[in-house]
């Protein structure tokens, strides 16, 4: 159940009001938008007489049952577009923001030069994994710390925010000077590392588990949000389908209807979704025609001889053409890029 | 196997190489391009040695073996982007063909409306149900015979030509009037509608089984094109996947495949594909986006009132609306809409 | 809306009161059972007061509302096990009735052969395909009309029923002969077949879609059921999913579920379900166990030259030997082998 | 490559061989079998001349590539069937060990109370969750500690030994009490995890992902496996499809092809498969005629109370009915229950 508050209304009274909440036993969650103000109930609301509450309570405008398991995330509870804002980057309503980068990181000389390229480019961060999730334990499995290192290296040298993936919770030490963590597919339903990443209150970028739900995806951007995280990233790539000709099915239908259901940004990742580089491009375009918020694209300076994931990598300049291509469309759809 | 020709070789002269391998047991697929003209062999090639041909035919410029199970309708074998011609109106290369209409055919009054509606809007075709497939034997099946007579109406006062459904075979001769025979989703794989509505010669509309890889959808256009039929029209609709907050997941990585792996032009259905009228239109502007030759978009003048679909229906002023955002992104991918 | 008729009402007052329903508009089944007899409702129920009706008809003992779209085939409509009854030989209750033959009919000698020795090893009917639906237009299309004339010769050498899929209405003529008419997954809503066949008033063998839920298959049944046929039998053969190394995922847990929403008996076909022969003989025990009826299973007396799915069919002495197995096992299960 | 040593080769050659491939920069893994030692390498074998090795190595009796990803989980470096022994209760060849309990420990009365009752009826095991995944962040996580002390009390009074989920890597020192380690389905790619449990050396329960295939399913278990762990039970528990009567679609044919291609013992959960209390006897049947080595089930002393999953429990009295059914079924297979 929510509660919106009037206009104007101070902050300790609605401080009160959400005190006599928690003292019936009820969890709360204060939603604080730019012009509107919510409180929303965890607990068994069953009981609650909606009506009564709003007669009773000069500060409630009006009141909402909120049936989604979700309610943090939920555009019921919090009504303006959340524009999350890394260091001056900015992903959200306005903006298509790209962030690109390798599969993983290999050497100081390769994520420099193609922090530096992709920049000339046009993305606003960098992307680059240090630990990688692989399905075989005899994969390359990134530079580990090692990696870490040589993003900041690379941000130092361009300026570019860096954003790359944790595994698990014992990691949080070494991704406090991350700007950006990733929380990848296989994880989206890791829910101690959700809870982890979120008390750390930094930006965070969600991809979607390959076989889950809209619904799941949002209740799982909850776990981040009711632990402490206000700038959540959500990422489309890809559902796991019968089609076997790309290595996913990308949802694009998802991403309006994330947008309509959450006041989250949602940005997509062409390159898993498909595993294909020729796809990376049209699919690129088709997610900022259908509303996406911005990319994440891998790129790498020699795919040929990438660790990882070669065969999906834009090279260089085939980063740069699409950047082009884009920007011409975004002018269009009214966004910065 | 394909024989690629060379140019300016004379029709007998290929015609003899066809008969030699027809007389050797052999079928033949003869494609004639603008640039280029292929002969290509069906039948158990293993024993062919192809370098011999080469080097033995003067006629031939190259050959090669196709692997897959389409031929006539795979871009080894016909090289040039096929461009369908329906008494003018043109889907293929260059242009952003829109069809609209309702879900059903209902009444003059109606399906006339429609028509006016969406041709002053920019549509070029008109779609409308007639016999309609429903999952129920207790819905309303569409007007059958009415319905078509009721279609020819609208298109004799717009002069737009008209897409409907064939559900099986002995309704050929019902459609001898029709301009773009439809075949669904659920008979992509109905074989012997596939054969007599080829041998009819008139362009199809082939929808994509809910179920369906690529590599089916396009050996199911080979069922067309094999037996006689030149204009085919391949449209992405959805395919089921476990989500279910929309009806389907559109695939529109698939438009990309579809092009690349053939010469046929490509649609998209965002109506059916999600079944969600509020998806219908950033969907439409993806579809172009991606690079997809069209759409067929449903339309209603009164959907509250729809004897089927209503929900995933636009208003004539919504189509309207929609139209005047995909003329300014067609003219940005220099496409004619 | 499904009334129950009291027990011992006679034919003349059910008569009536089918008519003073159908005199208001409404279509109904009469489903007759053992102990049951019920009226069933088609049509705009929403008005009916159920209650009053009750009250005021003597012979309704109580009613109840049908919300699926099938009703017929319901077990709320029909509350016995339907047992389906094809020249003596039994599916449904207390059997497990076995069909088996090849992919596709080749030859006399090879159908009769097959087909005495499936009969010697307890198969009750034998199955062979005359009519092929193949992906592909370059593949064996089966024997056609000399396919159903072995067939038959097949019948009358063994005294087996025989079951071939039917793949068009314009067919209808040809199978008037055939004991059990198949209609194959890719035909499962094939909504004009289902009817001409269920006009046929034979016995059909019914195949999920490969992705088809339970409730449209059960919606494709009654299609069958309300035009006429009475004896249908349901098959589980597999259902799409993003698994790779079995041809499909065959869903058992449908089994148990299509016997609880209908009265229908349903069987499973292990061969098409995997596409692998060594799944065949787990498979099918494990079919047995979960409460199907029977099972129609791909036999062939050289696999390694079949026209087709060679790969899934056991030989002669594989499915002796997998009869015996199952011997033991429906002893246990209280059936008749 | 796998290379299998002659029998009756000592172990200081088998060291030394070993030494030789190591000290070349490979990975080996070594595994011992009741006939068969083999040592499998890991790394580029691309350039090693396998038939030089075979001639040069006395020791060696043949040689094979291995394709899989995975390699000490493959039939094709370990010949023989893997028993796993958990303090004297045994899974694999011979054996139908069924695994019982509710899915939330939640009092100790509730755990000692079902502990007693599975155990009469025949289960070998406990199970019961203290750390709960669970989809939203508001409902009921799991006892927690206190739930690993009140399983450790059920084991005290039954002498079961306890199967529980680990839900991350932080928690190792918590589980090394337990006898059996539970890695959900959400976890099965969370592969540090995978690692952390391997590690311990302990037994492992490991689920397969619900969008997992069942190669990736078995490169997951060499995580454990390459990690220290010897004792790994599979254990399939449905995956996600289309059909959206039951939560999750069972596969019955990945059982078959799990012990095909492993030498791992596999058990079936037809709780989380289904989600529905009355598919748990028909498929638990069905589970064993498959070949299955076991079972893990949902019981509750009163399931309408449960604070989780209580739809898909058995009650005690339907679990004790459920077992005297498999008892006779198990005598069939000769395997122990």
């Amino acid at each position: 159940m929510v509660f919106i508050i009037k206009p104007k209304v101070g902050e300790a009274q609605i401080g009160n009001f959400v005190k006599d909440w928690e003292n019936k036993g009820f969890s709360t969650i204060l939603s604080v938008g730019t012009e509107h103000t919510a409180v929303c109930l965890i607990g068994n609301t069953a009981a609650v007489d909606m009506d009564h509450v709003v007669e009773t309570n000069d500060i409630v405008e009006y009141a909402k049952r909120v049936t989604e398991q979700y309610k943090a995330v939920s555009r019921t509870v919090h009504l303006d577009n959340t524009i999350v804002d890394i260091g001056g980057v900015k992903i959200g309503e306005g903006f298509f923001t790209v962030i690109s980068g390798p599969c993983s990181v290999e050497s100081e000389e390769q994520i420099v030069q193609v922090a530096k390229a992709v920049k000339a480019s046009g993305a606003k961060l960098l992307r680059g994994g240090a630990f990688k999730p692989r399905t075989s334990p005899y994969s390359f499995q990134g530079l580990k710390e090692e990696g870490l290192r040589l993003l900041k290296i690379a941000r130092e040298e361009t300026g570019l925010p860096i954003v790359t993936e944790i595994m698990n919770q014992t990691q949080v030490p070494l991704f406090e000077d991350i700007d950006v963590l990733q929380i990848g597919a296989r994880n989206m339903q890791n829910f101690d590392l959700l809870r982890a990443v979120g008390e750390m209150g930094k930006p965070v970028l969600l991809k979607r588990g390959m076989a889950s739900t809209i619904e799941e995806f949002l209740t799982s951007a909850e776990y981040l949000m009711s632990s402490g995280c206000k700038s959540i990233v959500l990422c489309e790539r890809g559902i796991r389908t019968f089609e076997t000709m790309t290595r996913n099915t990308l949802d694009l239908s998802a991403v309006v209807l994330l947008k309509q259901k959450s006041h989250l940004p949602v940005i997509v990742d062409p390159s898993h979704a498909t595993g294909i580089r020729s796809l990376v491009s049209p699919l690129s375009k088709a997610a900022l025609a259908v509303g996406a918020d911005g990319l994440i694209i891998e790129s790498h300076n020699d795919p040929s001889k990438a660790l990882c994931d070669g065969g999906q990598s834009l090279d260089l300049l085939q980063f740069e053409v699409l950047m082009q291509e884009l920007k011409i469309r975004a002018a269009i759809e009214q966004k910065q890029l």
